[in-house]
């Protein structure tokens, strides 16, 4: 506990914008997150009180970190699993745990999982030579979806394989992979929950999530003209897999939707960018659901606060043009209405540097807010 | 401009529960506040990254706490009236101002300003000798409610006189003051407004505040059953007073609602207690808007999210009983949909701790929600 208020100290593994969004949440129930940062000038490191610089690759730095928390948690999933699983040992509160996150952490693992609790996966299977994809291939057809099992994300580690020929630089280069096959979905969607220790949890509405080179661009709250029993089945898939890999904290289901129904793409262990519009679009944020779960505390209310709720990404644009400052101003005389999220990031192209949420009464229109404005941020026109 | 993110640095003096709600505010908008706290245990202090602590009296201090601020503001008014006009001098961009400000510092000089702009008041004197205070009360009748003309706030420094011999002690104390009429008030109503230095005013709808022993325990977004020409006139009013007194930033009227309309009790020039309840209620909250305002940003939508908001304040209890992280378990646990804001201070009886909002349809479901969960957390039953 801080002695300074008597209430926990949660510590994150950190300083992205997860990190950065987590403590704003924190600040609300009277805490103070705790970041371990790779720089000083990471997005998180930036509005925290309390950071420390360190290697999230470093048992000693993790040790040292935890020490006072009353939980641990991450705003990513490269923390070593032995470290996780060597602190836990230790004492420590450390959310989620090993043997969850390491379906996260391997994409292979997570499927092999998910296929033995009999959850919807497209077909896949571990692959090692040009022979185990030119045979898959021959079962599901070309192209294939090859995925490196470790570390990708935001459509990095993802390769779409239309021969076998274009199959030989992955495989030479040494990358443990899985195949799948590519699954004709209608959309994708993402299912979001929280859980704590105790086992409770709490799901968000289903959402869908459109996705530009690989990249999360947009998500609508719930998704448009999704059927109730499907919304139904994604959310008690959410649940089952949550209680199957004994997740605590948040999981993030990734789903493709088709004409059978729903099979699941991905997962992530944290809070995530499917549902950053629970920010000002739900009763409870998934920043603060997050920290009730790592800390055991009841979880909170998850229903929507408006009829229809649109979230953008705001990437980094080409370089020049009006300030990012200048960009502020001008979408604020524009639309007083809509609610910015800037990461104090660096400008990269492509880089996540923020993101804007819009609330409503119809989709369409909040839609098209939304990416006006995120365009208006990301380009200055 | 913060090299780091491109983007503006606000500083706020002052490191209390204002100056951390700003914070959090801050954050979305890619900034990071910059603090000057008495103490590195303040409210503000424990969740702000920049922190700089020293005395709000000191003119030195405050000058090199303004070096490379775009905007600096106040979290409280009890910045010497000079220093402000020093630094605005010196080309520091210090909202509100030293003209405006010095009209909430000193209640005579409000009374006075307001009576010359015709704006309705209780009928009022400046007073420093017993005989003046019978005279009024003879004009006026007993009793009378006098107030210190500097620095009282949540029922400090305001006495209600039933005779000339309780007034004594008062009047032997030195202290500067003004006696009032004692308004014959239905209830009391506050109207809150954002100005930028452009002019540009964003006011936020009309709430109802419910005062205990001079400190407000409750706001009713919107006031209940306000008629739409009183609440018209009420933010008329506030219109008026923002523009007439120059305030940069936000304006907080204290309004008493009376059979004949509405008269105007206090000002303050800050985020304001009235208007905690914006952070969840009103699209775009009171601590984002004053940042909008000092910076010259565009001001905010300042509509309701919910068709009822009611805020309660959360006071230090009695000592002893359960610790306030079991009450915020027990809470979440009894009424999973209730906001809680709380302050990282240290429980003292009758101090401001935190406070809870409760959305939804109903006021009258919304308010028995929020006192249920504020006296939950000040008494733990």
């Amino acid at each position: 506990m801080d002695a300074r208020t008597g209430l926990p100290v949660v510590g994150m593994v950190g300083g992205g914008q997860l990190a950065r969004m987590t403590h704003q949440a924190a600040i609300s129930l009277g805490q103070s997150l705790r970041v371990l940062a790779e720089s000083p000038h990471d997005s998180a490191a930036l509005v925290a009180a309390e950071v420390r610089v360190g290697s999230h690759t470093d048992l000693a730095a993790l040790r040292e970190f935890a020490k006072g928390c009353e939980a641990v948690t991450f705003d990513h999933e490269h923390v070593p699993n032995e470290h996780i699983a060597a602190l836990a040992a230790e004492g420590v509160a450390i959310y989620p745990g090993a043997e969850a996150i390491a379906f996260a952490q391997d994409k292979g693992r997570m499927r092999a999982r998910l296929a033995e609790m009999g959850v919807p996966v497209p077909r896949w299977r571990r692959v090692s030579s040009l022979a185990d994809i030119a045979d898959f291939a021959a079962d599901v057809g070309w192209p294939v979806v090859a995925k490196a099992t470790r570390g990708g994300y935001d459509g990095r580690g993802v390769w779409m394989l239309h021969d076998v020929d274009a199959a030989a630089p992955l495989v030479d280069s040494g990358t443990p992979l899985i195949v799948e096959e590519r699954v004709a979905l209608r959309r994708e969607l993402a299912a979001v929950i929280g859980r704590s220790p105790f086992g409770q949890v709490a799901v968000y509405p289903v959402v869908e999530t459109v996705q530009r080179d690989g990249i999360c661009v947009e998500v609508l709250a719930p998704a448009p003209g999704l059927s109730e029993d499907l919304a139904l089945t994604a959310q008690e898939l959410a649940i089952d897999l949550a209680h199957g890999l004994g997740v605590v904290g948040l999981l993030a289901v990734e789903l493709f939707e088709t004409d059978d129904g729903v099979v699941v793409n991905e997962l992530a262990m944290r809070p995530h960018n499917s549902a950053h519009w629970t920010i000002e679009g739900a009763r409870t944020s998934q920043f603060e659901q997050h920290l009730r779960a790592v800390l055991d505390y009841p979880m909170g209310e998850t229903a929507l606060t408006a009829p229809a709720v649109a979230m953008a990404n705001v990437l980094g644009g080409p370089s020049g043009g009006i300030s990012i400052d200048e960009r502020v101003h001008h979408l604020f005389a524009d639309d007083p209405g809509v609610r910015i999220h800037l990461y104090g990031k660096q400008v990269r192209p492509g880089r996540k540097i923020g993101h804007v949420t819009v609330l409503g009464d119809d989709m369409t229109s909040v839609r098209a807010r939304a990416v006006r404005a995120a365009r208006w941020l990301q380009e200055g026109v």
